[in-house]
């Protein structure tokens, strides 16, 4: 059987939250903001999780959260690196063999089971695919002074999300290449793929309420969200 | 004395918000969503503000919104036009004379005077200037067909708002060579102007609780913003 692996990154320190709690551990209605992704995960066609917590997290979201809410599918608990890229890498050392990883921000609770299993459907057949939402926003490059430099054309700017997924040994072999491009600012899990510079990444269309809690604001907004759709867990 | 005229947009048909009330006309806490930026407006260092409305819409706001709060420094309401480009040139159209121009949208009701004020004097230096904030997200440029071009540099990405601000000369010149450019794409003023690839325009630091209200959820955001930011109106 196709084994299809998530990683979940919960390592985020949240200093936009003004809250010693961490944004993935607070509560999102009743429940903490980490519980609701991997109950998308495990309700998905994903067979194993792996959760990626900060320092001394482990037992915590082991007996807080995995246990009480019967996630049958988390295989690992393992503590995150200083970078994001780090954490993925501590997940994937985890994984002895996989088809297909897909990395997702423990910070984004509102994703659904059918992004998720549509993202696993295009992965089988591109090898690489992440979700985004065309930009809402006027986006433009400004230089390093300031100036405006150029406004791309909004219909192909997109605002990137998570799950990003891909085939087991392309990110694998993109992690080992990983000193050859230190220099550069990675911000995401295909931008480390991107340096590979040999697989096309596809985009998958996501939904513009998977929004990634970093402000006090998001949640509420979030909450909001719950509110408004009915069709969330 | 020195003239700086705000043009405020309020012509949005709010397509996405799922209702017969236009979007700036919707009441966020007890007032409608226009209220707030015209009281922004109304305290900072600009002269004179011409709000531009949707068909049959203008003895509305004059009546409800204008009248009952008290806002002086309205001197023109007029109807917009089909793009929004056309409904900036339908206020411009009305400015006999002036020093500078901000160009607002009036769906974004939690812009602040200090904001306002800063944008003037930076308008006063250098001509032309536009208000964003740093991308939180990653952004990818596409190609047509779904596949990530380029992941630009995040330090260099911006999120657009407004208000924009110009030269009343310079705006007057981008829009009177306006039919030389249809062909683009225009999503905001700084792109008119960048057409004539003449001026330089500056980035002026924006805040992130500056939105802009497009859908359901927004509202409720902007309600939430204010009931954690004492210090809007």
């Amino acid at each position: 059987m196709e084994k299809v692996t998530a990683i979940v990154l919960a390592a985020g320190q949240g200093k936009r939250m003004k809250s010693s709690v961490s944004k993935q551990y607070m509560l999102l209605k009743d429940k903490p903001v980490l519980y609701y992704s991997l109950k998308a995960f495990e309700n998905s066609l994903v067979t194993d999780i792996i959760v990626v917590v900060g320092n001394d997290e482990i037992s915590y979201v082991k007996e807080e959260i995995i246990k009480p809410y019967g996630f049958r599918k988390v295989t690992h608990v393992v503590e995150g690196g200083s970078e994001r890229y780090l954490s993925v890498l501590n997940g994937l050392n985890k994984i002895k063999d996989s088809d297909y990883v897909l990395v997702h921000d423990g910070a984004r609770p509102l994703i659904k089971t059918n992004t998720i299993n549509t993202v696993i459907s295009e992965v089988e057949e591109k090898k690489a695919c992440i979700v985004g939402v065309a930009s809402k926003d006027t986006v433009k490059i400004s230089t390093h002074d300031g100036i405006i430099d150029s406004t791309p054309d909004r219909n192909q700017v997109y605002t990137i999300q998570t799950p990003q997924a891909f085939e087991y040994s392309i990110l694998r072999e993109a992690y080992d290449n990983l000193a050859s491009y230190q220099g550069a600012m990675i911000t995401d899990d295909a931008m480390i793929v991107e340096c590979l510079n040999r697989y096309p990444i596809y985009l998958v269309q996501g939904e513009y309420t998977n929004i990634k809690i970093t402000t006090p604001e998001d949640l509420i907004f979030a909450e909001a969200i719950l509110r408004e759709h009915q069709d969330f867990i």
